[in-house]
């Protein structure tokens, strides 16, 4: 079996045990029965626990990036590519429950160098949320252009509730991911949109705060 | 000194230092000194490391909730009341930035059992957020009533979205915490809007996905 095909086999099954097991309480014993193979076999291969569960995180992390870029078609209005987006990033989420838990549980309470190589994945996600907002507020060539620091502040706003969004999903029986995607599309595509067509809420005369 | 009092400082010392160096980092030595008292009565008072940490969590996470339920006024219109609920979130995150960092950044990322604690603080909030968002669609007597399911998924997306950008602006030099307020009720307000008078986004016949 070619090197490539094993390693396969062993970080599916590494992503599945710390996904559904916790780091701390998967064993190297455990990943290798499920992956078929022998324990020496998977430290010749991925050297140590940490390294291995940093290889998952990366896998991972690229694997949701590059679904969330695949799923945003441009040229589409920005409505749908927002949409678009959404569906692909719950979708994913949806479908590799294992790996959404090795990213948004497991690398974030366990120290470093893991929290350090999800926040990577998420400045990168950021940075590509931020560069969508602001071109589709360039399109709408909006005559109060939205401010550089404010598509920033959008864009932590939505990934944020993405990421909320999607861990309540994951873990609430009978939601689906198109459901998930519908409910933040109603959410933020209404403001997002305002925003564009230079709308602003302001708070009405003697209720100011 | 009386016991509280003496406590109290023992205890702003310990947010300051767990929130600033980090949980890991923190020593005891460090924190006795900076409440000017000595390493054995911090034992004395707050046992070990692990309680002390614990009993930070539980004052700060009380803390917010606090300021966030006090922020609310019951019975102004329900977008004032989600934006003084924001402003006070923001404001008391941008005022306590150590107190932060321990909930949003230590207690999150050193496993248990303190991410269970913050665990409960946020199920608080969202508990809170989801009776006002449902108590708003309730009034504004919408014919398309929420669903309670979408009610929770609401709430999980706002908190999702202020906490990231609770995260965004006190590591962002120079963005206030009105600025901050203002981009989640500018986010956030239209799509809720919208949602309690029945309308929501849907596919444009040819983008549909």
């Amino acid at each position: 079996m070619p090197r490539a095909v094993r390693e396969r086999q062993m970080m599916d099954a590494a992503v599945q045990t710390f996904g559904q097991r916790g780091y701390r309480a998967a064993s190297m014993d455990e990943i290798a029965e499920l992956a078929g193979v022998s324990k020496p076999l998977v430290y010749l291969y991925l050297n140590s626990k940490e390294e291995l569960f940093t290889a998952c995180i990366r896998r991972e992390a690229s694997a949701l990036v590059e679904a969330v870029r695949a799923g945003v078609e441009p040229g589409v209005p920005a409505d749908h590519q927002l949409w678009n987006g959404l569906r692909a990033f719950f979708t994913h989420a949806a479908e590799n429950p294992d790996g959404w838990a090795v990213l948004h549980h497991q690398a974030r309470t366990h120290g470093e160098p893991f929290a350090t190589e999800v926040a990577a994945m998420r400045t990168e996600i950021i940075g590509f949320v931020t560069y969508l907002i602001g071109a589709a507020a360039r399109e709408a060539a909006c005559d109060a252009e939205l401010a550089e620091r404010e598509v920033a502040g959008l864009a932590h706003a939505l990934v944020g509730a993405a990421e909320s969004l999607a861990g309540w999903g994951n873990g609430t029986p009978g939601v689906s991911s198109k459901e998930t995607a519908a409910t933040l599309m109603n959410f933020a595509w209404a403001g997002l949109e305002n925003l564009m067509n230079g709308q602003r809420w302001a708070p009405s005369p003697g209720n100011a705060g």
